[in-house]
C-alpha cells in the first residue's frame, strides 16, 4: 500500500517550510511525492479572465487544463473528498503521499511544533509518530528539530518505504475505498489476473484497472 | 460510454465565448460537464507565493488542494497525457466531457469559424459534426450560428446524450485504456459483479472500481 504520512501543526508553526525540505528531501533522493493540502474555507487557485477560469465560472464541474508537461484539474464537490479518495486520485505513479491539515484523520501524524505560537502540541500523542519542535517533551516518540527535514526523511524512508514491494489491490464502491481480508485480496488479484490475461496489450501490466458503471 | 466532444478553431474565433455559452445551457437542463483544455506550451495555473504553489516549487509531483465545496490538483507529468487518459481522470460523477483544443484527436469535431479570422475552416470536412459559424459553407454537416450556443447544446443532446443508459466497463493497463469486444465487457461485468457480491459495503453499487499493481 502506497504510504500516506499527515504532516499537522498550529497555523504559524512553519508547517509549509518545513514540507517544502521535506520534498526536496525525497526529491534528491529519487522518490516521488504528492501532496494532499486541506483548506477549511473555499480557495482560489485560478486567475481571474484566464479561459480555465472564465470555462468554471460558466459553470464546468470539472476544468481540466493539459500541456505536455503538466495537468491541472479543478472540480467541485458536493460534500467534501475524504483523504482515502483524494489519495486514489493523486496516487498514481507516486511513491508516497504527505497530507497537510488532516487533524483528525486516522493517518499516522507528525506535528510540527513552535514554542512562540503554543506551548502545548495539538494531537494525541498515541497518533504521533514523530514532533518536530523547538524543544523537547517528555513523549515518547521521536523528536526532530525544525531544521532536522533530512531526519524526517530518513524516518518516514526506513519506516515506510523500506518494505518489500507487492502486489496489492484496491477497491473502491461509489468512489470510497472497501477495506478486503488478504485472501479476499487474492481472490481478486487472481481473478482479474485472469481475466486480462487473454486480451492484447496487457502484457507488462503493471497497473490494471477495471471499472464498472451500473446505471 | 460517456461522450467526449471536441471544440476546435482558430486563434480568435471565440471558441471560449461559445464554451461559456455552451456550458450554462448544459448546466441549465441539469447536465453535469467537466472541460479538457489543451495548452500547447506550459501554463501557470496558481499564484507565486501561495502554499500550494511552493509545494510544486519544491518538486512535488503532484499537488492536491481540497475543501469542501472543491480540489484542485496539479500533477507534472513526463509525456502529454492523452485525451483519453484526462477522460478517465475528469468523467467521475459527469455526463459530458467536451474538450478544446484537441485537433488531432480522433474525437467527434464541431469546429468555431470566424470570417474576420480566416477564410478556410481548419478541420476535414469527415471528422466534423458541426460547425459554428457567421458564414454559410457547402458542407454536409449541420451550421449553427455563433449565436446559437442552444442550438449546438440541444445537438449534442439529441445525439450523444438521450441514449438508454446501460452497464459499462472500461479496462485501463498502465493507464491506457483496452478497447473490448461486447461479448467481453459482458464478461468483465459479470466477472466483478460476482466478485463484489459477497462484500460489505458494495449494495446499491454504481461504480465498481478494482485496482491490480504489481511490483
Amino acid at each position: 500500500m502506497i504510504p500516506v504520512v499527515s504532516f499537522v501543526g498550529r497555523h504559524n508553526s512553519g508547517k509549509t517550510t518545513f514540507l517544502e525540505k521535506v520534498i526536496k528531501g525525497f526529491k534528491s533522493r529519487g522518490y516521488s511525492v504528492a501532496v494532499i493540502k486541506h483548506h477549511k474555507n473555499n480557495f482560489e487557485i485560478d486567475t481571474p479572465g484566464k479561459d480555465t477560469w472564465r470555462i468554471a465560472q460558466a459553470g464546468s464541474d470539472v476544468v481540466i487544463i493539459s500541456s505536455p508537461e503538466k495537468m491541472a484539474m479543478i472540480k467541485k464537490t458536493k460534500v467534501e473528498l475524504t483523504l482515502d479518495q483524494l489519495k486514489e486520485i493523486a496516487r498514481e505513479g507516486v511513491d508516497i503521499v504527505i497530507s497537510e491539515g488532516y487533524k483528525y484523520d486516522n493517518k499516522p501524524k507528525i506535528e510540527v511544533f513552535r514554542s512562540e505560537v503554543s506551548d502545548k502540541i495539538l494531537s494525541d500523542e498515541k497518533d504521533l509518530i514523530a514532533l518536530v519542535t523547538d524543544r523537547r517533551f517528555e513523549i515518547d516518540v521521536p523528536q526532530f528539530s525544525l531544521e532536522d527535514a533530512d531526519g524526517i526523511v530518513e524516518f518516514i524512508i526506513s519506516n515506510f518505504l523500506k518494505k518489500p514491494e507487492e502486489t496489492e489491490v484496491t477497491l473502491t464502491v461509489n468512489g470510497n475505498p472497501i477495506e478486503m481480508e488478504p485472501f479476499i485480496q487474492d481472490m481478486f488479484i487472481n481473478a482479474v489476473s485472469g481475466l486480462v490475461a487473454a486480451l492484447h496489450g496487457t502484457q507488462n501490466a503493471k497497473e490494471i484497472k477495471i471499472t464498472v458503471r451500473r446505471p
